[in-house]
């Protein structure tokens, strides 16, 4: 099969010669190779401005990020090299993991943009979040099930990023029977985790790691999760020998399975719910003098694009200095932001700027990132998005 | 008794306010108190240009450095408050560590500016780096003594910082009596460290967590650490299941050591070393052809001032792609660096540009920092200093 070429604007060809996966639309040379020639998903070839090949891409004409680099060779990326790349993302999850419950393909840094696949043991949850990508659609369901003999597989492709892709939002059953909700183990703890229903996959695997910090933390402790949607983090503190969780969310149906997977790890007696918006309810526990030994705060994104950052910030700011004033002397406060536009340093800052004002000292234990099941491609900040502090703090 | 007063320029509380220990010397109203009149250590009552009192320091009239903040409260820092600061210390230690081994004070980040010390379960290693520490030396090894009942306190005050202090630099044994080597416990693996002839206190604690990642790491894989030191790193590569595991350092005495430390985890005969320049090391493996599934570069300080930041940068470049050169297909990589002055992001754009450089794909799984026992004082930039790179490299 011949492919097209997409010749590049002079010089455009820097980035991905520095790793980059990406070609924004306005890097195109339209002149000899008009976007509109190209169908959504078709893979090209790709050539710099002087005419020499730096692999293969998919194109989206109707997107700002028009293509993204495949492989370095210049032949069409078929089933053989989708197949050697999923194992590969596979080898390292296996590696690092004793259950197999975690992330197993994170799109741009594991090579294959656009692709997600999330893995409950037998059951996947996949979001196909590019048109080229979902061109690959049963490519990837056999490699899939060639390589995990899965009982299902549920495509989860009701991201709101298909739409900017011109793709259709939908949840569908590619594969096997896909149940309601999947049971999965992390840091040793059991969930259930709603696969059809819950936000995204169903499941936020990113914060494993500092998850796992609770095990030093928990035992013998008072811990309010707030943001906790289906109580990954509380739970965890209760099963790691915490007195008394609180979980908090604006959600009563992820509440409800909060309580469901405090039972499922036999601690339902120690563990309290409550329902509301974040800010109002830790204003209304400070009222009631309520405090606690350990507070996780882990907000949906707050700065969704660049410009909202000023006001995002402030509102990082906020919770987390109302959070510090339930804090106990020597508390523990678990601090995340999983906005791209939120700098790392910003949220130390945070720290320190709201235990100044309230009069406290503070300590940074530990900065946490996303787990290594979201690795990291080093030349796109963009798949660098999750910050965890971990600071102490007291009188 | 009475303190005497050191009175801030105008605006020069600021930084103070936002939770900083340090007083520049330039930042001292020289007319209204003079550094002259100060004795080196000397106590003094901080206040602002409006005479604000904002709380006790101590002061060093000959260090750049002039004055550190010991409390907001502007009495004497005597022996009661000295020992709710190490007891605070310990009891965050005691939280986090099953074992007795572990930094448990780390000077500003404990709100005790210049003293740090190493417990080794028995044995104590303390270093003085301050005049205003080494003034309090009677009462610290007193409260130590009171607070752990150890066998042995050895001041390791042969930091070179103490020269700027203008404080001699000696080791003395300040307390029981104090053996050449301590025994510790790291992640689970025993070490002997050289308690008086070691580098600093004999014992890099830092590194714990990010010698944990060898945990997952290391089972049957041929592992390389290159500036070894002692075998932190590859002595646990050899407790967590390593097949093979190669040492290199300049020192023929640390490589000594980490052999006796391969013996004591019953790891002799999978352990070899290598003695020399790292780089040349390097050089010579790849030119008999090895090739290694994990490789840590831990290199001491290659930028120790801000103006050799830009050849410490190409050091550090140089070291790594040498490295990454001899990683087998999808090794794994654990790149340090302790310089202050090395941004963390500069170190993920050296294995972008070393991958890229010879061809390779990099995934970065983690970045680690200094452990728990070393916290980072939100407004002291200089407490955060380590950086933990684990990559993972394909071709």
């Amino acid at each position: 099969m011949d492919l097209a070429t997409l010749r590049l604007a002079k010089n455009e060809e820097r980035r991905l010669r520095g790793g980059h996966l990406w070609i924004y639309s306005n890097e195109v040379d339209k002149n000899i190779s008009p976007l509109a020639n190209f169908e959504p998903g078709q893979q090209v070839r790709v050539e710099s401005a002087q005419g020499k090949s730096l692999g293969v891409a998919y194109v989206n004409p109707h997107s700002l990020i028009c293509a993204r680099m495949l492989d370095s060779a210049d032949k069409v990326f078929g089933k053989a090299r989708l197949k050697q790349r999923i194992q590969s993302a596979l080898a390292l999850r296996e590696q690092l993991f004793s259950e197999p419950c975690y992330r197993m393909v994170y799109g741009d840094s594991d090579f294959l943009p656009g692709l997600i696949v999330d893995r409950f043991g037998p059951h996947l949850s996949v979001q196909l979040n590019t048109a080229g990508m979902d061109a690959m659609r049963n490519i990837i369901i056999e490699t899939l099930v060639e390589l995990l003999q899965p009982e299902s597989i549920l495509l989860r492709n009701d991201a709101s990023v298909r739409k900017l892709e011109g793709l259709p939002e939908e949840v569908v059953e590619a594969f096997g029977n896909c149940p309601e909700d999947v049971e999965l183990i992390e840091n040793g703890v059991r969930f259930i985790a709603p696969l059809k229903s819950g936000q995204k996959t169903g499941w936020f695997y990113d914060q494993r790691p500092n998850r796992a910090w609770l095990r030093e933390l928990a035992p013998g402790k008072k811990v309010l999760d707030v943001f906790s949607y289906v109580g990954s983090f509380g739970v965890q503190a209760a099963a790691f020998g915490a007195s008394e969780v609180w979980c908090c969310d604006a959600s009563g149906l992820a509440l409800d399975k909060a309580h469901e997977n405090a039972a499922l790890n036999g601690k339902a007696d120690i563990f309290n719910t409550l329902e509301g918006d974040a800010f109002a309810a830790l204003k209304q526990l400070k009222e009631e003098g309520q405090q606690f030994d350990v507070i996780i705060v882990d907000p949906p994104a707050f700065i969704k694009r660049k410009k909202d950052q000023k006001e995002g910030i402030l509102a990082y700011r906020r919770i987390n200095e109302l959070a510090m004033r339930l804090l106990g002397d020597h508390g523990y406060l678990i601090s995340a932001s999983c906005s791209m536009h939120m700098p790392r340093e910003e949220l130390l800052d945070i720290i320190r700027a709201s235990s100044r004002h309230i009069d406290r000292r503070a300590q940074i234990l530990a900065e946490g990132m996303q787990g290594p099941d979201h690795p990291v491609h080093p030349a796109i900040p963009e798949t660098r998005y999750l910050k965890a502090v971990l600071s102490r703090v007291y009188r």
